[in-house]
């Protein structure tokens, strides 16, 4: 074997840890969520618990993708579709941390909610977390296999998620006027339902940074239309003002 | 001018232009945000439509800043703080820009809350928007002047963002309880906060990356506590139950 062969063949080897490493964060990404919105739901306070201190792998497998990345680019100098995979790497590794800390977050929120009544408007919130974990699934399947379509799919289903998000903040609202014990628990429900539809956004960037790796251009379409809660006024139905 | 010389020079002045995009697009940032909170607190339409069609040039100035970075990159394969320089360029671009999504999120919210009547707790809103702002100012002057110490200042400063954060959310929620026709205009003003915390974290970011880009190194410190809300429980005060 030459010496450039050898050099070669082993950064092609970097790459492939490297996209090993994405795929395997990813898996612990989508378990994460898994479980946290089965806490909510079952209002498992263990369940909850582990979540949260699952978080620093999350933590752990970024640092070591960043110190690999940042390796591989002062010593290997890629360029093109090589440069693109370490570059494709770094931001997947941080959309993935992110969504790491909104699956703590909702598991977080879980242990208040266990302490409370149940909220009719929760059901919405396993429907959310399924959808997210698709939208995961696909995007990391898409950026495994390199299958610009599927990313491409899977980044509009984002939609779909953002109109689940809008009727349940609709839904919500409507039920803390109707009694204010009430509040509390819808609160962190809307917090819990604004985390997993910011899930959504990351899987929405993963997709778009598979579009760039493997098409060496930015995804052009108009982004699907988010967070149409934003101007959402809703009147209690006995008001007097 | 050696060939040489000529390389070096003009990559020291790509990476000056570099910088200077940054401190621009920071500029840009910080006005965004300190509009968004004004308009918030004038009830101010206009002002707020103004932020929300602003954010589009943020999205053309990190789409700049990537496409130059990896140019660099690609061409000039730079390597130590070189490297660090451009890596810390395309976190901090994307630091910013999702720090001015959340400008516009709540310039898009001060519209809805302009039609609703003013609620005592938005006092607190002003306080945080000065403390965003300045936390921004900070991150971007240590930046600008590769300020470690300046940076890590700035860092503890969140501490105190999350502490006003979680007194407003106490308080936002208490005056749900009390009339509900309060429910939306504070779940409103809840969103508004939580973004001007999670434009916190994004300052933050800022600086840790300032640390990395001066020292080699991430910043090692105990990240400060973030938003103590989430396991908070408020009853109404009159509850039967």
């Amino acid at each position: 074997m030459s010496p450039t062969e050898h050099t070669v063949k082993s950064f092609e080897a970097e790459l492939q840890r490297l996209s090993n490493l994405i795929a395997q964060m990813g898996g612990v990404v989508e378990a994460q969520v898994e479980a946290a919105v089965q806490a909510v739901g079952r209002r498992d306070v263990e369940g909850a618990t582990k979540v949260m201190q699952g978080d620093t792998r999350l933590d752990e497998f970024e640092r070591q993708i960043e110190h690999d990345a940042i390796r591989m680019l002062a010593l290997r100098a890629p360029v093109g579709v090589d440069l693109r995979e370490v570059l494709a790497a770094l931001k997947i590794s941080a959309d993935l941390e992110r969504t790491g800390d909104y699956a703590a977050n909702i598991a977080k929120r879980s242990i208040a909610l266990a302490q409370l009544p149940v909220m009719r408007p929760a059901g919405t919130i396993p429907r959310m977390g399924r959808l997210v974990q698709e939208m995961l699934k696909d995007v990391l399947d898409a950026y495994i296999d390199r299958d610009v379509e599927k990313a491409v799919a899977a980044w509009h289903r984002d939609e779909e998620l953002d109109d689940l998000y809008t009727s349940l903040f609709r839904e919500v609202l409507t039920y803390m006027m109707e009694d204010p014990r009430n509040i509390t628990p819808c609160t962190h429900l809307l917090f819990i339902a604004k985390n997993l539809e910011r899930a959504g956004d990351h899987a929405t960037n993963i997709a778009e940074t598979v579009h760039f790796l493997v098409k060496g251009q930015p995804l052009t379409a108009e982004r699907p239309k988010s967070d149409k809660s934003s101007f959402t006024i809703i009147e209690p139905v006995d008001s007097e003002g």
